[in-house]
């Protein structure tokens, strides 16, 4: 694990300057996505709690809209669209669950979707996208470049290219997240000490941290990655973007970027306390453990902080963590292969 | 289908004569359980409204503690035992829920328990139990009677039976799962035409059943029950409790009784709309589609509800239907057999 020192919250003017959501971007999120999005429950479970010897709720992302928090950003973003783009449409790419969010937000709003998906993706998220009206174009995630073939056709039409991560308002949508934990957390008068969120591009990690570290500073907040896909922690220690091997391999397809964003490592390289790292064996065993004792489907991706409580890849003794469950779109023999391997 | 022509609302005079929970009865199980169980979150997908037609509205009682809306019955049950009761502690027959449940309020409640279960109950119902700390003692399902063996137990040392549907309070506590489904729907500003629940022994659906009909009077409420073990349907048409073959088969493990309690059949008899009967496979179908588009693990008891929508047992088109997910104790091996046969 890279453990950063940096423990002491930033000012609003820190914030700025990073350039992470303030509260007010955030509770003004919270507020424009509430129509549409769950807002999701806080789960606990006696016998991982015995299991762990720490105190472990679980924020149910799995039961959001689309199946992942991926649903907040989309739609955070997508209601900042004017008139004149709704009606020319967005353009997505994403491995999959940015790719489900997107196109059920514009099947809401009655906007024209596009989506870019690498074509080894869970036959679940494709379907998925193609159920919500999105035309799916399908690329090579080894040879092609997303980022240019999304450019090349959201170019002649004007669409709106709707980024999966390293976005300000995708970014701020994912921070309700955090938001409604420390609420939640809150009400029934629990104090948290960590929380344990994926890291892929970074955004869902950075929104929580923003909203985490703001209201409860004495809560730390990490990032999870699988451990073939550690650029974060690596870029954490060096201090500047490191990239992940071209031929790095894991279970989480939904954790598998080339480099930190570059908007939201500038956050996390600020707000986070480290990041963590699990093997595919670990994140196996926390997707049984949610299946048993949660009775929740999670996807490999969406078990990671589980699995680095589990392993124990930090301090976790008499502790109450929070592990955001962040998406349940996996196939089904994927799962069952699995539970009963 | 047996339909019930009484659509009228009972008054409260007509609920004490049929022995159905009253309101303030069911409100005082509400607050006496609430320190201990979940509000468990009623759920949409928008997939499924259109696969069906319906607006379907799932009560996820596997998010229940101890995976079962059992909890509550259980809970409610052992919060009224005298301090003498709780020193010689309680006994309780049950196919694998009531297990779990009991076993799991008395040991927050620090009461010994002596569970008997049926010797081919899911294995994880009777490990839950035994992890739980209770005593658990299997009997043959085809051989031995169940009420004489816990009566055998329970006579020389005192201790109290807890039965797993026949009790005012356990009915009771059940009927704050239609107490809560009521709730969330004036929240939300909907209108239920129709809520569905398994039905075994029939303590969950009398519960419902007398929380819904006296808040919304509009709202019919039907059990669903296994096509070989549909006791209910047919005591419903002729007017007395009528037995399942001792040779009747289903993969619902939860949903296997001789014949309908007496209590509870007091008060189905008189508040039910009518029971559904479905088959296996309808069943295995609702649990795919609760894993697809749900993300949540159902059991094969707890589908019921869903697997009588999803092949139309009623009129269902244009309706808003509340189904509940009564329970997620299944075994691995069962259900990655049911999603990837």
């Amino acid at each position: 694990m890279q453990h950063n020192d940096q423990q002491a919250p930033l000012s609003a003017a820190q914030y700025k300057e990073i350039g992470a959501p303030s509260m007010n971007d955030i509770l003004a999120a919270a507020e424009r996505i509430k129509p549409f999005a769950v807002n999701t429950p806080l789960l606990e479970s006696g016998v991982i709690n015995a299991m762990t010897g720490a105190r472990v709720l679980f924020k149910a992302e799995v039961l959001q809209q689309a199946g992942s928090f991926k649903f907040r950003g989309a739609c955070n973003r997508l209601l900042q669209l004017t008139a004149e783009q709704k009606k020319v449409g967005v353009v997505a790419f994403s491995s999959g669950n940015h790719a489900l969010a997107t196109s059920a937000v514009a099947r809401l709003l009655d906007i024209k979707a596009t989506i870019l998906m690498p074509s080894d993706a869970p036959k679940t998220k494709i379907e998925g996208a193609r159920r919500n009206g999105a035309t799916v174009r399908l690329y090579d995630r080894k040879t092609e470049d997303r980022e240019a073939i999304g450019r090349e056709i959201a170019g002649p039409t004007g669409a709106v290219i709707v980024p999966p991560y390293d976005d300000p308002y995708i970014m701020t949508g994912q921070a309700t997240v955090g938001l409604e934990i420390v609420e939640a957390a809150r009400v029934a008068h629990i104090e948290i000490d960590a929380v344990l969120a994926a890291c892929s591009g970074g955004g869902l990690v950075a929104g929580v941290a923003s909203a985490v570290r703001a209201l409860s500073p004495a809560t730390s907040v990490y990032a999870v990655e699988p451990a073939e896909f550690n650029e974060l922690e690596r870029s954490l220690a060096s201090g500047q973007p490191e990239k992940n091997p071209p031929d790095a391999r894991s279970i989480c397809d939904a954790l598998q970027v080339a480099t930190p964003g570059k908007l939201t490592f500038a956050v996390n390289r600020r707000l986070l306390a480290g990041s963590l790292s699990v093997t595919d064996d670990e994140v196996r065993e926390a997707m049984r453990v949610v299946f048993a004792h949660l009775k929740l489907v999670v996807e490999p991706g969406g078990a990671v902080g589980l699995a680095a409580v589990l392993a124990e890849k930090f301090d976790i003794k008499g502790k109450t963590i929070v592990v955001v469950l962040s998406g349940g779109n996996v196939d089904a023999d994927m799962f069952a292969g699995t539970l009963h391997p």
